[in-house]
């Protein structure tokens, strides 16, 4: 396919000195870039969301050690892995669900450990080497997924999982654009995503820039959409999937999975393998990051909601494996997921 | 109970040559009434959605019809009723879903088309009846529905079903007021209602006026919460109940009502009996009525979604019967509703 046509934004941009960030939380209407001088400041945006999306977390913590090496003085890796301890640990606290952030600065500090005098050198190219490859795996899952998908398909995403929420082409906003450009997704839905309005602010304004028709929905509207018949599949991405195949995800995928079930809809999570946490054994053991109520409480800066009221305000949920009909990674495809078939694809945990 | 501690707001006020409608659409933050002098001034606040919720929009009609009625010369109810005809039609036409408004209009022709030289003296007493009946109504569904509640129960409510969508006291959220009140209610839990907000604007905030604390979700972590085990009930209004039981309410009732299912809590729809619609047999039948979609391309007034982007924006859903557990009406509770236990209640169609 055409990748250039359907792709053309890249959210991460390593400038040699400095980390470039697309800004994720001023889109659709400000496209401005913040630039990371140190891991701090990629700790920080990695925090507050200036960047998001499990795979491009992953990127820009990687590219955030590397920018913590700067200045570091170290006869070989193991030597500057102990001096660099204390940033990565401040990095992969950044976000505590996401599995990508853990996974890429494990690779780095497994790289580090076995690299010589060029350490540094080393520690860059694995840092690039994990941004190429998520992207060639995003390509590589766009074919995988679409080719599950029957011609004529209305799908429904949910959140930001497109080139903005990794290096580039997008996990499921990845098979929606291969889906599209072979002609199998008549149809493109996208829910909002309250509170971080992803959905709204991002998925769709992506999508267009690539001449892709989605129709906004609430989140609440899913299910009756899907009752009308005008989806077959929902796509969406994950930030941790568990070794039985247990998924979790932004808060709202669960709601539409059980819908999905409820209609005869299929869901289909797409993920990079980084994704796959096989020491996870199901969806109980994973922590499920709390965000500030706070976020509730306002809606694109305006205050919505009386002073005094309470808010809960989980940023994932989890959606059993049993609800899930595809889980796509670069790897292959693992269809109606359980234990036994995802060992069989990524081994023992 | 004691009313008036729990039930402190009242969005309609018929003033002698007014009607005083609470603007919700600028609430928690500016407590405003819109002054309408005319039926077009009342046709105009239900469509803008200044007056919203079933039951207040019949009330508010009632009192528009009364309003029309001023400087209208007829020798009885029929000639009246006659000259009434167009402005009565046109507040029909104010908002095509809610049945109660329907209702309400239909009642006040009944009575004119009986009436005297006194007609205009029948009609306002008749719209004052709508009113005061609505209120004593919602005290007695509060019972009726507490009832059902096992004490230290967790419920979930969504949209406003509450004083301000009332006469007063509320539908759904009188049955949580009065389980508060009885004890049975431990926990309320309140989801935003995207597009329009109406649970965060105006639930949270009229249950904070009675010192009811309730906690706000987003829309999509409902699932997520009934998998924690937080909700015993799903407590909703309704905009119509058919003959079979199945019921129209705000978009997002039925995907509630479906993972309610799918966690083994229960569906309570609270509604006046004149919610009842036994001339239309299921849930296909109803229109749904369809808004802006420019509605969900801006929160609060700031626009969040990019421009050329398409959205889809159906106001309600039907949550079908078989996803009801109890229909709560002042006449009665119907339990696990179909066809035949409706008509038991209610009586053909």
């Amino acid at each position: 396919m055409d990748f250039e046509r359907y792709d053309r934004i890249r959210p991460i941009r390593w400038e040699g000195d400095q980390l470039s960030l697309l800004d994720q939380r001023r889109l659709p209407f400000v496209v401005e870039h913040v630039a990371c001088r140190d891991s701090e400041a990629v700790g920080r945006a990695i925090h507050d969301l200036v960047v998001r999306g499990a795979p491009a977390i992953g990127i820009a913590a990687a590219w955030g050690a590397v920018l913590a090496a700067r200045g570091v003085d170290a006869v070989d890796g193991a030597a500057a892995l102990a001096r660099l301890a204390p940033a990565l640990d401040r990095l992969q606290a950044a976000r505590p669900t996401a599995v990508n952030l853990m996974w890429a600065l494990a690779r780095l500090r497994r790289v580090l450990a076995a690299a010589g005098a060029d350490w540094a050198a080393v520690l860059e190219a694995e840092a690039r080497a994990i941004e190429t490859e998520d992207l060639a795996a995003n390509r590589h899952m766009g074919a995988l997924g679409a080719a599950l998908i029957e011609p004529g398909s209305g799908v429904l995403t949910h959140c930001n999982t497109g080139s903005l929420a990794t290096a580039g082409f997008g996990t499921a906003l990845g098979v929606i654009r291969a889906g599209v450009a072979e002609g199998r997704i008549g149809r493109v839905f996208a829910s909002e995503t309250r509170p971080w309005l992803q959905g709204a602010r991002l998925t769709v304004w992506e999508l267009l820039q690539d001449g892709i028709a989605a129709t906004l929905i609430a989140d609440g509207a899913a299910a009756h959409l899907m009752k009308t018949g005008a989806v077959q599949w929902v796509i969406v991405g994950a930030d941790r999937i568990c070794a039985n195949g247990d998924t979790a995800n932004k808060i709202g995928t669960y709601s539409h999975a059980i819908a999905a079930r409820h209609h005869g809809a299929k869901v289909m999570v797409v993920a990079p393998s980084s994704t796959v946490d096989m020491a996870t054994a199901h969806g109980d053991d994973i922590e499920i990051e709390m965000r500030d109520p706070a976020e509730l409480l306002s809606v694109a800066g305006t205050r919505t909601v009386a002073e005094g009221v309470q808010a809960w305000n989980p940023v994932f949920d989890v959606t059993p494996a049993g609800l899930i009909d595809a889980i796509v990674t670069e790897r292959g495809v693992v269809m109606a997921p359980d234990r036994a078939r995802m060992q069989a694809l990524f081994g023992p945990g």
